[in-house]
């Protein structure tokens, strides 16, 4: 199989996850099921859960019902997109391609539905089929990472109150360690949690996953400056107008694709303790860094 | 010990917790940690903390650690406070007698804040000391009563739908139970689950949690008619200026009055399966009915 042909697959396998766990848009109140299966049915690529899933493969043979746990990593993914695109926040009116959800259901829906996406993650993994011991441990890993500590939401409260000031190497990185690292990061050790990883291959995908975090973020931040709205279905060039710290405006274009690919090295290192199985997280990060939207 | 006391004595033993779980306003970033606490800090009744731990101790002797487990039923009612007062929802600038918190620190932190105590409340759940299966059995009880479907969530959205809509008793109910019944019911459970009550247990407790929390939405609902902001702490008549579908709307103050009296018999009923180890619970339902602000 394809590493395309792979991806796409698990896309199918994290959807019907996400089918199953989010009411349909008929329960009532239907408005907010509709604005949360909006934003998540808008086109993501997946990212998360499927570095989840390739981290769980990695250590076992295809843990079965991996899907539902990494499907959370798509809800606060999307609970993120949906509450950052907000006018208070980042104010955008794109995202996936189309309109974001506070356009399409008002901004009182789509705070709501943002909550609702969070709360749903949490719901899953206490639901899901696995030994309680190791659901306890996703939910530890998934609401840390989530959080203000080092965490998303800490983040992209330094992003905010980083706008407009100079661009600086060290605040560039607990922004982006946060904000993008610590969800990518614990993609990799859910899967690896789930599947019952030693500390020893827990601690290689967790540096694994760092790498291509900070990769994800670096090439994301590179696109944002090379790429069309329409070819990245988000509004291009924000970073710039919203005065961001970013990879490039800190180090240039030329030296952050450079790094990118040192961070793809990195990541690939990171993987020496596993053995062929590892295989699609390789493909993954060499995916990631390569990729044009 | 009189009730005042006991209530006292619990309220300190809730914000020793919340002081030992929420990030010091010193840790980075510091703005989303001075407005977590600021809302956190403000004055709030705790009666959802208080109704858990009254719960459990009905179950058994005081158990230990109970007060982490209640806590984050404060961070849930915090957080709903919190994005409820937004401009995009109700648009409140009072509440507990001091600004709101967007008000203080902008609307972009104050969705931030709401996210980060939401998300907090998984991690105290996960990582607080008590059996696994039973910090699961928490967290699933906790996301379902704050979700969408017949949850806290949900019976915002309801109630938002419904505002300027003819006051209608079926929606009425719908809304109630869902936006402030689904909390306090899993108030009374989740503290029967820690302390290990048997399914008859369980069942009285959800019964006397929901009459209790109708009798709680009902003398609300009533106080908003009657009272003035300052005795409030919040906005009085908001609801009627806001055309909010309320017990006073649809039934008139006088029957309204009553029905909370019923409400509070029936709950001193639901709790006949337990002896004097009850006797708090029934004096809290009194006190939730009679009380002034």
């Amino acid at each position: 199989m394809t590493l395309a042909e792979y991806v796409a697959q698990q896309q199918i396998r994290v959807d019907e996850a996400l089918q199953r766990w989010v009411p349909e848009e008929s329960v009532l109140p239907e408005s907010i099921h509709k604005a949360m299966r909006y934003s998540l049915f808008a086109g993501g690529k997946r990212v998360r859960p499927i570095l989840c899933m390739a981290a769980a493969e990695a250590v076992s043979d295809a843990p079965a019902g991996i899907e539902s746990a990494a499907c959370t990593l798509e809800l606060i993914h999307t609970y993120s997109l949906i509450h950052d695109d907000l006018p208070a926040l980042d104010n955008d009116d794109l995202r996936r391609g189309v309109p974001t959800c506070h356009k399409v259901f008002g901004d009182a829906i789509a705070i709501l539905a943002g909550d609702a996406l969070l709360t749903l993650a949490f719901q899953v993994l206490a639901q899901m089929d696995c030994p309680a011991e190791r659901r306890v441990q996703l939910i530890e890993e998934l609401s840390v990472a989530a959080g203000t500590v080092g965490g998303m939401i800490g983040g992209q409260v330094c992003d905010l109150e980083g706008e407009g000031r100079r661009p600086d190497e060290a605040l560039l990185e607990t922004i982006h360690r946060a904000k993008t690292g610590a969800l990518l990061r614990a993609s990799l050790r859910m899967g690896g949690i789930y599947a019952g990883a030693d500390k020893e291959q827990l601690a290689a995908l967790s540096c694994y996953g760092e790498h291509v975090g900070l990769a994800f973020q670096i090439v994301d931040d590179v696109l944002d400056v090379e790429q069309s709205s329409e070819a990245l279905g988000k509004t291009a060039g924000k970073d710039a107008q919203q005065k961001k710290i970013t990879f490039p405006a800190v180090y240039g274009l030329e030296r952050s694709r450079e790094m990118a690919e040192e961070e793809r090295m990195a990541a690939h290192l990171a993987l020496r303790p596993f053995d062929e199985r590892a295989e699609r997280l390789r493909e993954l990060a060499d995916f990631i860094v390569h990729r044009r939207a």
